[in-house]
């Protein structure tokens, strides 16, 4: 629903809402037993809060269509992904708690490795460790020079890192240089629209002499940029839905989602059991907690199925803990599936499963991919609806027109 | 579908088409058994049609929005809601056949409860019996001068009432002074935009003088008023879909609604049976019938389990004689749920089933919540699209392109 018209329906209550987002939770069936990780998986306790609530698949752009990590978040939390669109660089800053500015030109970029023809052979670089990327950055940081412009150097995890350009007539309409591809080289930086020519050739620079002065850090002998953006202006979960809503996620780029919605992004640490701990802590001093399990995802795109099928299974076993605080509403979703058969994204229908005091349960008794099919959310309902279900279940929405 | 898709396909049928309107029928499951009023209601003549016919729940404005009664009928008549907002004054005038003028500001009144420190003890006055409402009025009517507006008061049923205020600049943008709480003091009459400043004042003294003039008519010593509105410009059911069309209503609030439509809204009796008598004098005389059922949703307002689901049964009875009729398409829904476990309306979505001589049946052979998720309509379809398939279903359009 449009914020315009669900303003006027807002109302105060003294409720709760969780939304668990199991991030590319949604998969495939194997062929030894024909079960999805999720179908496989031994999660008694999300089972017994399928039973108890209402099931279904959201899609979170349009059928057919694999979203990014941001628009497929954006979507499940109502803001409409095609309307509301943000680069990975804008991303990358606010998970590092970057100051961006009014003009900044931010872009995610990778180490990577390319052989002796500038063929990319690895686009993660072997997952260097932090503490390599972070000298690595240092290195670029400190080397660097393009005139009129300021350049920033940040690492954010792994091989992952942040760079900003501050200057003059900058523009972020530019293309990827990342192939998104082993087997090819990196490509030229190039303008979508005539306004960032001039920043083409900036990041052409910057690509250049990052080249020159990585040569011999072999796997990190190269960088790939995607997501060139800027700092959009966006209403907040306040604004929108009168919540006061926190993040609880360990990686950057989740907080820094968050924090573009105006969530309070709260210190939390690595594991599931760290970001349990931390809802607990702060249970009291907010009406919507977003908690992002990243491994299903991690896992789904390493092509792992056991591992994706054992991080459900652990994530099942906190949902007493969770149940335990009393929310009001529990939304177990995905922000896209990611396959472990495919090892990537996918477009496919992500299972939900809503659970509240107010629900009218179906009957789907286990939450999985096939069984949510037959729930009463339907097999392919809009993600962006469900934020406005949820509050509806939290009592949190007037009635509409006499 | 939009009215001007819909035009070039209209086509002359004599076909005649039942809209069956249970007004709340939705609910939620109750404890001792886990069924809902409509799951546990002995309803063989409506399980009958369900099982020869389509069905399926609709979603009246958006996923967890909860309509109104204006918003519900509209969408299940295809109008979208949210294009045609209107308000209870306007309703409220139409009901009662109040001949509203351009410039008129209807508003819909409650007699109601207050005590000594002003809050609302009773938001309907213990539901005042309709003879004692008409005196009321009366004394208001008389009693009451405002310079420069013409004054009307008028008995709608039990503790409603009608008030329509005439005069140079009045303006319909103005917040209700219903609480719709007890506890709390009735608000002040307040403008919602600045041209509605001067209509504020207006109000405030009708309000004002009303308390004086009430104050010793315990337990009626005190208004509120809601849905300030003027008389919409709406394209009648004829120009939209090409059927001459009667609205068959005990309660006047629906006949209004009717009425906006351009539909015909017959004298009936309070009875589902005059209703049906009613159906059945002026049968050759139309080709779309509106029948409305309210009990189903008075019932599950006032949190009655039990007299909801007699209700149900009692129209089921009801059904037989309304098929020997000869109809083509029967509808069955409601405008929305009303579960007596919340004693409200509610987002829920709402049962559908439609019968017709040339429908595709499904599987469903109950007429009930978690059966019709499967039916083939879908588990959440969008209430404005039944009237095209109605439509459909009789005949009544022609193929779009070659």
């Amino acid at each position: 629903m449009e914020f315009h018209l669900l303003k006027p329906l807002l109302k105060e209550a003294n409720t709760k809402i969780i939304f668990l987002i199991m991030d590319g939770i949604g998969g495939l069936p194997r062929k030894q037993d024909n079960k999805t990780e999720l179908e496989a998986a031994f999660k008694p306790n999300l089972d017994v809060l399928a039973s108890e609530g209402t099931c279904g698949l959201q899609i979170p752009v349009k059928m057919g269509i694999t979203p990014g990590s941001g628009p497929g978040h954006l979507a499940v939390f109502g803001y409409d992904p095609i309307v509301y669109q943000v680069g990975r660089g804008v991303l990358a800053a606010h998970g590092i708690n970057f100051d961006l500015q009014q003009g900044d030109v931010a872009a995610r970029g990778n180490f990577c490795t390319i052989d002796s023809n500038d063929i990319v052979t690895d686009r993660r670089a072997g997952r260097i460790p932090t503490e390599k990327s972070i000298e690595l950055c240092r290195i670029l940081q400190e080397n660097i020079h393009i005139p009129h412009i300021e350049v920033f150097v940040r690492n954010e995890k792994e091989h992952r890192f942040l760079l900003v350009l501050r200057g003059d007539g900058l523009s972020s309409h530019l293309h990827d240089t990342d192939p998104q591809d082993i087997g090819k080289k990196p490509l030229e930086p190039r303008a979508l629209q005539s306004d960032a020519e001039y920043t083409a050739r900036i990041v052409y620079q910057f690509v250049d002499q990052a080249k020159k002065i990585l040569k011999d850090q072999l796997p990190a002998n190269m960088v790939l940029l995607r997501g060139f953006s800027v700092k959009p202006s966006w209403p907040t979960m306040k604004e929108c839905y009168g919540v006061k809503s926190a993040a609880i996620a360990a990686y950057p780029m989740y907080r820094g989602l968050a924090k573009l919605l105006g969530m309070h992004a709260l210190d939390t640490g690595e594991t599931i059991s760290d970001e349990i701990t931390t809802l607990k802590q702060h249970w009291k001093e907010f009406d919507f907690f977003y908690v992002h399990i990243k491994k299903t995802d991690s896992r789904g795109e390493d092509g792992n199925f056991e591992e994706k099928k054992k991080v459900i299974e652990e994530v099942d076993q906190f949902i007493p803990r969770l149940r335990a605080l009393n929310p009001d509403v529990i939304v177990v979703t995905g922000d896209h599936s990611t396959p472990s058969e495919m090892a990537a994204h996918s477009w496919h229908p992500v299972p939900v499963l809503l659970w509240s005091k107010h629900c009218r349960p179906d009957n789907v008794v286990q939450f999985g991919e096939r069984a949510c099919i037959t729930g009463s959310l339907g097999p392919q309902f809009p993600a962006v609806d469900l934020m406005t279900l949820a509050l509806a279940n939290a009592k949190r929405l007037d009635k509409f027109g006499a």
